[in-house]
């Protein structure tokens, strides 16, 4: 995939954990890929490996479907056996560079550095793009670090040398200022998930990150 | 690997469990290898992505010095960046088939059936070797079965046409038993784990089961 069809695909992105909905993930997740979610990344710690595949091969399906790219957080096992997109690493994960040595061509790495330096060494390590933050602070995420607000966004988003998303509390109302910043995407949990709503919270979403994209 | 060989290999087979020591595991690893152990499997459960592809990386290297064989249980993605010999996984992890298109030819799937079907689907499904039991009480594994017993191990060894390692409760008192219901091998933790003297402990159970495997 070229880079600025990545950099389009990010532009919604939702982060699919089922401790974050009250509702079967899969229909908050095609409710989400209605109201226009460009990219699907299930992030499930507690499930057992079996369960995750079975999950991430119907995951992947739903977003084919939709031309929504899909990722595994951190399973790249998994990642791979579901025929997902890529995988999604973390700092505490399989590094990038040695995920890479067990990946197909076109396979997508995407990482969360957690240091200015981690954010410099991304391109390095070979993944595709970063997923930046906590932005601002954020209930989904129990080891969050804290916020790194919109000038550090800027700051990594200008270090970094990858397609990014920003990721970290935002809201339709904040999501405008997070495009502003320079990246190229939302990454979201709460926003989508956390909603009554989600196809509708995804739709206006959407419609504020496009709206943003363009006065770019 | 030829099948008599991994056979051979199976005989000592130490589940390297953190959580089963107080000693640093290396060390622990170490002792049993000098003590005669022929294979190894690192089950880590608690450790992310990045520590236990670290760990198993040197536990591999430190097996290879021994010609003892290397697996890592559940997590085929580390398995395969430490250049395991193969992965071990259970009824809640990637299935073996699954797990066999993602491997280079030679890397070895050890399966450790559930229910006596589970047995006789172990070849169909690609797996190398099974890890049988348990065949004793345990308290190695909190979420172990109930004991099947000497006479449940005779029958899943009787219906597993691939090589098996017998597994739960093992000591150097009952592992000639374990041998002479026909399994090719003894997993044990708290066997040797739970010793003072690990070296010694696995000395003694490596006497124990090739003096078995020679009277069968």
């Amino acid at each position: 995939m070229d880079e600025a069809t990545l950099r389009e695909r990010l532009a919604v992105y939702l982060v699919a954990d089922p401790e974050a909905t009250s509702r079967p993930l899969l229909d908050d997740v095609q409710a989400a890929l209605d109201g226009g979610a460009t990219c699907v990344q299930l992030r499930a710690k507690r499930l057992d490996g079996y369960d995750l595949w079975r999950l991430a091969t119907t995951m992947k399906f739903l977003c084919a479907q939709f031309g929504a790219l899909f990722f595994v957080n951190d399973r790249l096992d998994v990642a791979l056996a579901a025929g997902a997109d890529g995988v999604h690493l973390g700092t505490s994960d399989l590094p990038p560079d040695v995920a890479r040595t067990l990946t197909p061509p076109g396979f997508l790495i995407g990482f969360s550095p957690k240091t200015l330096d981690d954010v410099t060494a991304t391109a390095r390590l070979g993944a595709d793009y970063a997923g930046l933050g906590p932005v601002f602070p954020t209930g989904s995420k129990a080891d969050a670090q804290s916020p790194i607000g919109l000038d550090g966004l800027r700051a990594q988003v200008a270090a970094c040398r990858v397609p990014t998303v920003g990721i970290g509390g935002i809201t339709i109302a904040n999501a405008p200022e997070v495009i502003g910043a320079g990246a190229d995407g939302v990454a979201v949990i709460s926003a989508i998930l956390g909603t009554e709503d989600p196809a509708a919270a995804t739709e206006a979403l959407a419609r504020e990150v496009n709206t943003a994209l363009a006065a770019r």
